[in-house]
């Protein structure tokens, strides 16, 4: 089972994430926990380039590329062979990133952005895809306390910076992509508390595992 | 004016640049030297990744796609407005060596690379490409030599490791490409010394602009 986590700055992927896997795990669930960009060495070579606020006029094919270049070794290296050990693997942003942000933020084609994740990914697809949602307004305000918290070198710090408008057409572009798939997606309101957002996020598993016949391990 | 030069490890295409450049300078024009990888800042910060050793188990479409992010930025940041400003632009390897070495050596399908590339260049195709030909066992020793003296970090060290086989199978790809192109590519004889290899190129370039009805600064 492949679960990504998608949303927008500083709606709470990673919390949500380290949260639902302590429970699955204390479930019995055998988990890999990952994220794009940097879920292996190469990414995390790039992540830095790609996300420091300091990398000045990447253009928006350059970024895209370093993006599917991380995710076609992430998928090669950590995913697939993970999946094929019968792991549940729980990755932090993937190919709906690529949609929302170079798509729907930067305006490349999404037809051409789908067919390239193809590409980079062997046509592997989540079977379940949990969307944080948001405002923006309170989105980046929490990313911006997070950022002084850690400072801005490995934080998503150039993303942070992009307008407001960027983020808005990036949330409403994820608010698209669930409608589109709605059995894949499940949209999660991260305006609540983290355990309450846990809770939606095992609910959402629970759901999932129904649907194909199966129940959550007590 | 745009011309790439191309060709196997340890053909000779830096020391052809080089000397082809001063040649060109001497007469007058107004010359950029370039490179890919590593013409430009993120390309610097790549480069290494690709070209290194001792980056072991990377995927050919994650290789592929770090190549496209280069690519992208450098046709975007140098190419382009120093052709826009009027300059003749010498580029160490570009598109063809995707095809040469991705398609003809790691066996990618050569048309979704051709595709990926005009997306990657926004169609910018060089005027002249050089293509520097010689025995696959002679470029390697000679690669040897040079990887000894300058460390393998910043050589090709990567590549030079390949197969016997892929190294022919890329050399065979380049000339099936020029095959293809015949107006585009010229052929240089590369078991020659560098101010013969030096002489031909500027040849080339003589051939190309008579073709344009242009004749070369003497």
């Amino acid at each position: 089972m492949f679960i990504t986590f998608e949303g927008i700055e500083g709606s709470g992927k990673s919390t949500a994430l380290t949260l639902l896997s302590q429970e699955l795990s204390r479930r019995g669930y055998d988990l890999v926990l990952t994220r794009e960009p940097g879920g292996c060495g190469l990414g995390r070579a790039i992540r830095p380039i790609l996300l420091d606020a300091r990398t000045r006029g990447l253009h928006s094919r350059a970024e895209l590329y370093l993006f599917l270049a991380d995710r076609a070794q992430h998928v090669g290296e950590i995913v697939r062979p993970a999946l094929e050990a019968g792991q549940i693997v729980l990755c932090d942003r993937y190919t709906d990133s690529t949609l929302a942000y170079q798509g729907y933020g930067r305006g490349l084609d999404p037809e051409k952005l789908r067919h390239i994740n193809r590409m980079a990914t062997g046509g592997l697809q989540p079977d379940l895809t949990l969307l944080l949602d948001l405002p923006v307004s309170l989105g980046l305000e929490r990313a911006g306390l997070r950022n002084q918290r850690e400072g801005t070198v490995l934080s998503e710090g150039r993303f942070d910076a992009e307008s407001l408008d960027f983020h808005e057409r990036v949330r409403q572009g994820y608010l698209q992509l669930a409608a589109e798939e709605p059995k894949r997606f499940a949209i999660i309101d991260a305006t609540q508390p983290p355990e309450d957002v846990e809770l939606q996020c095992l609910s959402a598993v629970e759901d999932f595992l129904a649907r194909n016949g199966c129940i959550l391990e007590p």
